[in-house]
């Protein structure tokens, strides 16, 4: 490892395409933070740069259940600037349909997409972190992960297990300087959640937050806001924790 | 009311004397907040006015058990602001003791000063924000509410309560544009803490920090970086949540 004395931090964004990704690797490059990035967004690269961030891109890594794409994350990460501050991760695969309707195979793209996914980046990344003494890590599981969820059991179960793996990640190793949360949404206002519940006309979207009690859809713009502390290195007291994060419906 | 078009957001902090308000309190004049402040701490109101922040001052309001403390805070952001966007309180008297050696007098100490306090504050501060249709509460509780607590059991009692008045304040009122959050702390490290866990000497403070799985205590600098998502504006999607800041022990 590279034994350099860095004056910023070095984040992972496992996903700097879509939802939050962006957003997140936006603020973190406003704040002093240089990136790895999994397939990021055109033009983010060059964004991120003139904000002051040095930028290393690895292509590829969209599917945290595939286990190489987190270890291409973290030595990337190793490679280029020699540690991780902090590791952000995009988690989960939506499985729709009826409890008695839905056979085996369901429940295993439930639980490979919501719950493999995030252990395969724990699993990468925290040991990393504990060498170093020090990290924060943040994942993005769903507020289903926290009531039962009609239309979408199997997912709404498996999102609980992911919700309690960080926990008990974070429980494991929370004296050895490692921060790990999570933090889980629903009704975020972005293409594939509009996509896959039939909210991209105006109707469908009317029907979409007429299910959220503060009666409108998240911006990724305030989730981003919403997990920096976790990631930043500002406030590193808070560890274990599993954060709703969708307009009051948890 | 006021009705003058307002650039600068402002933001209530209940106690700018101790704990963490003078930290939040700073942190909000540098994101482009006016002040109403309960109490200053020496030489605080020149460092918000230096960092760019209108200042209202309200003095003998650090009491919130006296219902009069939070109505003086409120007509103070009416009377200079003319809208609150946002109100962060903090709250809770320790009782300590053992159920069993326990008073109903010790009991009520711990409803008046845990549970009457943040509900005096929300029954000022909410519907002011219900009017405009927008606001931002943040009460600070303990994480000693989210599990039974060795040798403070009525105070760990009244802060589940005063964890679920909140929650339960913030679901009558989703709809309303208005979000109310807790955050709950412990082994913090400031002067009335240390003190009353006689941890001001090393000994003493080592005996403290072995309690804690993170091995150490919090900082109320990382304590208002995390606060402030909840109260600056720009996250405005998480409301009825209470989330433990207390370096793993919940």
């Amino acid at each position: 490892m590279c034994a350099e004395r860095r004056s910023r931090r070095v984040a992972i964004v496992s996903d700097a395409a879509s939802y939050v990704g962006p957003n997140v690797a936006r603020l973190l490059a406003q704040r002093d933070h240089d990136l790895v990035i999994g397939d990021p967004a055109d033009g983010l690269v060059e964004e991120l740069e003139g904000l002051g961030a040095s930028v290393a891109v690895v292509d590829k890594v969209r599917n945290l259940a595939n286990p190489e794409s987190s270890e291409k994350l973290v030595q990337a990460a190793k490679d280029r600037f020699g540690r991780i501050d902090s590791a952000t991760a995009f988690t989960g695969q939506i499985v729709v349909g009826r409890f008695l309707r839905s056979t085996l195979d369901d429940l295993r793209t439930a639980t490979v997409g919501c719950i493999e996914a995030p252990y395969n980046f724990l699993r990468a990344v925290v040991p990393v972190m504990v060498e170093q003494g020090d990290g924060q890590v943040l994942v993005f599981t769903s507020a289903a992960g926290a009531r039962p969820t009609p239309g979408a059991p199997l997912y709404s179960s498996a999102r609980a297990g992911a919700n309690m793996l960080v926990r008990n990640v974070a429980d494991e190793v929370v004296g050895k300087g490692v921060q790990i949360n999570a933090i889980g949404t629903n009704f975020m206002d972005f293409p594939e959640f509009l996509k896959a519940n039939r909210a991209e006309e105006p109707e469908g979207r009317a029907r979409v937050e007429a299910m959220v009690p503060m009666g409108r859809l998240g911006t990724l713009e305030e989730l981003a806001h919403f997990s920096l502390p976790f990631v930043d290195g500002t406030s590193r007291f808070v560890t274990g924790q599993f954060i709703p994060f969708a307009g009051g419906w948890v």
